[in-house]
């Protein structure tokens, strides 16, 4: 099987599960818990927690279903709160709940999705054991995410954020929600410790591998399909691997925060070239994942693990 | 042992462990989480949690200690967030976190002290099967005050909420946790069903007690010892049990929905208690502890079973 195909089924079968338990909420505050979970998404945490799964042991995701969506509960959840505390007023072609309904109901909406995580992941068809580790990697995770929220927060007004620190807190922010997928698929799949330590560790990379991506795409996408503004990152003084790297290499970004035309952006974006920027960036977030893949040689070989392979070059490549 | 005992043992142990894991937080947002935390608080929940424990099997609380720290941390959340929903700038004598620091901070805060909950009970020294239930228990309980407070914030704009839609609402905005705790504590402890179900049902009916009484303190406590301005719900036009049985009773409220003075405060205290509002809202209190506090005979006959008696009466009879 391919890894499209495989992303296609495995979000297929995770939105028909979001449909069953989400699809006809009841009063005002389940409609405003499930209103971004129904709107689509690309369902890759859960994905890559059936991977890794199925990576230890063939077949063993089918049972973890419920699980998965714990992931994607936990993922939606952290987008809610996020969407307050920047005032966005759109995500995923949908108004954001702070902006559909109101703070107060967006809170509260958010708290549910994390409470109903937790009940998935209960609920789940496998060992206590396991079940009770898989909670508390998730409650880990979630204090991590928090943090690395709070640091990205933090960055808004510096402009000598670090390569070092700009890591950290993608580690927290993104990347310790992708680790955390793969480590309680692995976990929940029966995995030896050192299976889930080499999967908690690929999807640690591949997370802040797919958030230096996400950067690139900020800029580099073509207008419109993105879903954000273009350089909409630069415009704001964003720190990102892109701005820390141009800075490193004495490159002034202040004239390019205000309004961009799209000439101007390809100036920019001329300019970063011309300098490696673009390059340099785009080899970090590639060496993350090779480094990453390089660890599962130590999984059985299969069809599973080639897939894992190819799930982290599809994070180092995908476009908008 | 006396209650009054018991309860200052229980709180010291509480904020002995709070003080451990919490008093000397690092970084902006540990500090943040820990605010309130440790400011103090009666601790009512982590005591309910160990007596339930104790009645069940005794002495069995002390291994569940760490265990019990993840009720006053839910309930510390909970706290956070309706803070930043009410706007409110003070609370056990210190800024909120919303105030002190900002809404996002607090958001988090209370996240935060969430996920930590889950870590404290997945530690928890027993065996898996209650530790998981535990677990499950907590999630959705955490659910339950969610839409409790979804219920709460919908009464504000509304001046015909009837006494069934109030309870409905306490149960779950205040009792939910109360019933959380004692039947956490049975299950760390070893309980049967029967006595899980009876112990929640217990904690329940305190919880709603305990919330109807706030309501009777709010009115009635001297000037100055609430920490709250005197007749605030009235003033606010707040449905409590009190307002609504007022209404029931043919009482217009409207003219009070302003500042009060001392002596206008006492007048309505006054008409209050010439139409037996205040007598039926007490007796109705004390009768929904009275009904639980029998179900407790169940339980094999303790020390333990009678501070958890005792704790109902308390719910219904203390001041400020």
């Amino acid at each position: 099987m391919e890894l499209d195909a495989y992303l296609e089924d495995a979000a297929e079968h995770v939105d028909r599960l979001i449909d069953r338990y989400f699809g006809a909420p009841v009063g005002d505050l389940n409609r405003a818990a499930a209103h971004l979970l129904t709107a689509g998404g690309k369902r890759l945490r859960p994905a890559l927690m059936m991977l890794a799964a199925d990576a230890v042991r063939p077949n063993s995701s089918q049972d973890l279903m419920p699980a998965a969506l714990a992931l994607e509960l936990t993922h939606t959840f952290t987008l809610i709160h996020d969407d307050i505390m920047d005032r966005d007023s759109f995500r995923r072609g949908v108004p954001t709940v702070n902006h559909r309904w109101n703070e107060p109901t967006a809170i509260l909406a958010g708290d549910v999705l994390y409470s109903r995580a937790f009940s998935f992941l209960v609920g789940a068809i496998t060992p206590e054991t396991a079940r009770l580790r898989a909670v508390g990697m998730l409650a880990i995770t979630c204090d991590e995410l928090c943090l690395g929220q709070h640091l990205d927060m933090s960055f808004s007004d510096r402009d000598d954020v670090t390569e070092g620190e700009y890591l950290e807190m993608v580690e927290k922010k993104t990347g310790a929600l992708y680790a955390a997928s793969a480590a309680i698929g692995a976990v929940l799949a029966g995995a030896s410790d050192p299976q889930v330590e080499v999967l908690h560790r690929f999807g640690l990379a591949c997370g802040v591998a797919f958030q230096i991506q996400d950067d690139l795409i900020d800029l580099l996408a073509p207008p419109g399909t993105s879903g954000k503004d273009r350089g909409s990152d630069i415009r704001e003084g964003k720190s990102t691997l892109i701005t820390i790297t141009a800075r490193e290499k004495g490159i002034d970004l202040a004239p390019y925060r205000r309004p961009l035309t799209e000439a101007e952006c390809e100036d920019l974006i001329g300019l970063l070239s011309d300098h490696g920027v673009i390059e340099e960036v785009q080899e970090k977030a590639r060496r993350i994942v090779r480094d990453a893949s390089s660890l599962l040689r130590t999984l059985p070989d299969t069809e599973e693990r080639r897939l894992l392979i190819a799930l982290g070059e599809y994070f180092v490549s995908r476009g908008a």
